[in-house]
């Protein structure tokens, strides 16, 4: 029988740091640190496994979990999520969404996404049997012209997908963004499904508006978070999701049953390791020197660098070096210059290729040096 | 917007769980180890996480753990599996259930599953617009009758779901059942899911057979695996799916956007664990002997104890004694006697109630103790 995803390949994540690997070359592509978490953290997992901690989670995952991720939100953005009804772990953001997705998509549902996207949100559509309606956000700014938005909703509307801070982009929602947005929404049942994997990793003073914070949105809204981001753990595979207790339901009726619970040891990690965080303002210097460090490296080559309000991803056109699609450009980069990276193309439906490339700069020094020794060779 | 899947409700086992704390019985529902795992898997969990294993896993899963998979299945059963081609880890044995259910049911589609059923199949199969065609095994033997399977058989059929060894009834296929299969299934596009967590716990002498083990069901089948059940470790969350490469890439399509890979310290324990087993047959005596301790003492009460030949589980009819619902009388044993376990009506759609419950004896001497000391009561 017809695959049901018969237009999915490897994801690109996956493609380029297999390249990487064959190339020796410094891998920039895949968003993930190559340095260590914080040791305490480490200990930890060993810790509990040997005090046996080993055997399942409850379904919503360890109240201790939960509480911690209430307190973080409650003073980080004085909001409330109650800890029973209203969060769940996940087994990392993607599982979240992809759960999120398939509790509530139906056949020839409409799902707004905007584009550059990352590549989790359509196949997970499609296999729903739902409709993708994506909006370009265009270079160089990756801008929201609400008016388009505005335009495709439709009573088909089931769903709208933010991802702020977005990535690719490394923009970040403002206030008149979230106006926008809640005119649209309001007076509809559209669900949000609110991507802030990177919610603790913005630059320049500018904050991040989690949509959780107004109560026009929140009602409607799954926050999504990530461990693995905030920890430099992404091999932990611990995220969360945050919902009103009604959408939550629907959420752990599919949750159960796809993945019932999530590791046990690497929660009651997590877990302590927050009690002992007061705030979480430390990670966004942390990205900010390394973002700073790459871009005034770059800066003196003949790439055009693009705004970075935050993630770990600085983004460049590469126009005045090459014609190349921005693919093919970014295998011959990884073959003759040794530095991997990920062609934006991969981020939209039509491939659209406005010759930009990402770099990930969630990396030890060393290897941005690494990095940066090669591509300043670049005329 | 109504729910997709209106009748799901919280699983029974955490129901039951949440139900035995509240009461502070001793719990014999839900099916995890209360004991300890061998104190080199779980040194070896804090071992990776400082070493810096820390960051996604590939999402084939890593190479270690294929390979020594690969070696599992050949050493046991002469059967291969390539690590690459063939072979997936997953985020437990539910996310691999899922995920293939996912990939593979489309609207209309028809599924074969056998009842009592473990209960992650059926909302997974209706998530994806398939209809459930299901097949009673019948109290007090559990076979299968293959007329009535071979009767159910028709062009919309899409996949048979085998559990085996069987959850909740513990029951083994024989080979005159492998036969019936292979007559059903030849000629035809059926895919097969076999689910086989429980294949290294089998008793008084009884081989598992693994549906790999034979070609023409080989080509067809998923093969799901538990290193839960396998090394005493549920709350890790690491299990297998073993496929034929062209049934593997529409899994991995899907698999790659639900979880995209699995926790990394936990994968590389297990794959260092599994290099110095030579054979897991000892995993058969340990249960076997929790069996025949928990059989022989309830043979002293009024409970009729169905055949156990192999999983966690041991079953009993509780007719004699009381002649509630069998959920019903779950609530009563937890209530009065501090035992919890698990009905089987919990495990038909339509409720099918013979006064059967489920005892799950993977726990310690002394907690087989407490619930025996509470048993014995029972007139
Ligand atoms: C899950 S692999 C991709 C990691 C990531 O978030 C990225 O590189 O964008
Ligand atoms: C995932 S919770 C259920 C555990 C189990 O396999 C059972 O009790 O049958």
């Amino acid at each position: 029988s017809p695959s049901k995803l018969p237009d999915v390949k490897t994801t690109i994540f996956t493609e380029m740091s297999l390249l990487a690997q064959q190339e020796n070359a410094v891998n920039l592509s895949q968003g993930f640190p190559d340095y260590q978490a914080d040791e305490n953290l480490l200990k930890y997992l060993g810790d509990f496994a040997k005090e046996g901690y080993n055997q399942y989670a409850p379904l919503f995952g360890i109240k201790e979990l939960r509480e911690e991720i209430s307190r973080k939100f409650s003073s980080q953005y004085q909001v409330d999520y109650h800890p029973d009804s209203e969060i769940n772990i996940t087994a990392g953001a993607t599982q979240g969404i992809f759960t999120v997705i398939s509790a509530f998509v139906e056949k020839d549902d409409e799902i707004i996404i905007f584009e550059p996207a990352y590549d989790c949100y359509e196949p997970a559509i499609i296999l729903n049997g739902g409709i993708v309606k994506n909006v370009k956000m265009l270079y160089p700014d990756y801008k929201i012209n609400w008016n388009e938005v505005k335009n495709l909703v439709s009573e088909k509307t089931k769903m709208i997908v933010i991802n702020n801070p977005n990535n690719p982009s490394g923009k970040i929602l403002k206030q008149n963004d979230i106006d926008e947005l809640i005119k649209i929404v309001k007076d509809t049942n559209i669900i949000i499904l609110s991507d802030e994997v990177y919610e603790n990793i913005t630059f320049d003073s500018k904050s991040h508006l989690t949509l959780a914070k107004y109560s026009e949105l929140k009602e409607r809204t799954f926050v999504v978070g990530s461990f693995g981001k905030l920890l430099h753990i992404t091999g932990w595979k611990i995220g969360y999701i945050l919902a009103p207790s009604e959408l939550m339901n629907e959420f752990r009726k599919v949750h159960q049953y796809n993945v019932f619970c999530v590791n046990t040891p690497a929660q009651y990690s997590i877990a302590k390791y927050l009690q002992n965080i007061q705030n979480f303002s430390e990670i966004s210097t942390f990205f900010e020197e390394k973002r700073n460090y790459l871009r005034s490296a770059l800066s003196e080559t003949p790439f055009e660098l693009l705004d970075c309000e935050g993630t770990y991803f600085l983004s460049a056109n590469f126009g005045s070096i090459s014609d190349m699609q921005d693919k093919d450009f970014c295998y011959w980069l990884t073959k003759e210059y040794k530095v991997a990276t990920i062609p934006f193309s991969a981020f939209y439906k039509d491939k659209t290729d406005e010759k930009v490339i990402r770099f990930c700069f969630a990396k030890k020094q060393e290897t941005l040096d690494k990095a940066i020794e090669q591509l300043i060779k670049l005329k």
